[in-house]
């Protein structure tokens, strides 16, 4: 047998400790949540666990980037697949609005939720979800295909993703999936013609007037 | 002097008493937050909140209706000065999408997270909120003048609402103002032109075509 390399194993526990701390956060609250709960629920030792992560701070912020790593990887792996032309826009808004309706977004609530009356940790978190939400804009705009130097585009794509998070605490204590189906056509029906004319690439060409 | 009614100081102890347990929970959050300390800050004896609370979910209840309350009689306030016609939607919008811009969201948010971890506080919040939830929403359709009988019309009141939590979320850890403030004013600007059909009364005569 082959052992793992020590780099490789690093790298394995601390993902492990990621995952466990994803996941006792949004079990058990922050004031819940401590490095020795995340070590034995990682099967990890506590000496480990220090090592990587000196202070739940420490593992906040790496749960934080990895929650918004995920997402983003997620949001990249469904584009391939994502159909061209007017049913595009479609496609890309139930991917966005659905976003905000799993267990990660709830670690993710949880955090802030904490973070408004913990100034450390606000401190910690609030420019990580600063750099989450400009990389998830950026993303949100390239798989719209929409040019946001035409008005409005940078505020309806904004909106959008608000409207996932207020989705995504609608679906915190009871299952929202059938009401956010519908606010979902509806949505991707008014973002559909509204964003049409900031496409950047010609999605109805039959029905353009032949100019020139 | 002439002393004050007992029913009276009842209805005033037991409104300082909320008062006070919002502020707690959104400052220390539902962990943080214990009868006596509510009292404390009440200035009422632990015996006179007892009497009117016996436990913490009791006052919770009634800050979560008090908190809903507040917010549709602060609409209903709004209502009278609203201007007719095709702006009135823009001023409705703009109403709606800062309703949850302040320190009530703050306490309402603590105990929605604290009750995905609690399922007692889940049994009690959530009827309440399913109330206070069509209570906004229908008056939301009320103050935009519109009808729901047209298709579309329910879940575009819906998103924005749903929206309107959104954007206090990300108004949660910083002061986001002016990002809110731009939103506010392309979405009012979609919605009205989106809901301009479905008014329940005529707003832009001149531009209809006379039939019959």
């Amino acid at each position: 047998m082959i052992r793992e390399p020590q780099q490789e194993r690093s790298r394995t526990t601390r993902r492990r400790l990621i995952d466990a701390a994803v996941e006792c956060i949004g079990e058990l609250g922050w004031t819940g949540t401590t490095v020795a709960l995340i070590a034995e629920r990682a099967g990890v030792s506590r000496g480990a666990a220090q090592h990587h992560f000196p202070a739940r701070e420490n593992l906040v912020a790496a749960a934080v980037e990895h929650v918004g790593e995920v997402q983003i990887t997620e949001l990249k792996r469904h584009a391939d697949g994502l159909p061209t032309g007017s049913s595009r826009i479609e496609a890309v808004v139930d991917m966005l609005l659905n976003l905000y309706a799993g267990p990660m977004f709830r670690a993710a609530l949880h955090l802030w939720v904490a973070a408004s009356t913990d100034e450390g940790l606000r401190g910690t978190l609030v420019p990580l979800e600063a750099r989450v939400g400009r990389e998830a804009h950026r993303l949100a705009v390239e798989l719209l295909g929409v040019d946001e130097s035409h008005p409005g585009v940078r505020e309806l794509v904004q909106a959008t993703l608000d409207l996932a998070r207020g989705l995504g605490l609608a679906n915190l204590l009871t299952d929202d999936t059938r009401r956010r189906r519908q606010i979902i056509r509806q949505w991707s029906r008014v973002l559909g013609s509204e964003l049409l004319p900031a496409a950047t690439e010609p999605r109805q060409r039959d029905v353009r007037p032949k100019t020139r």
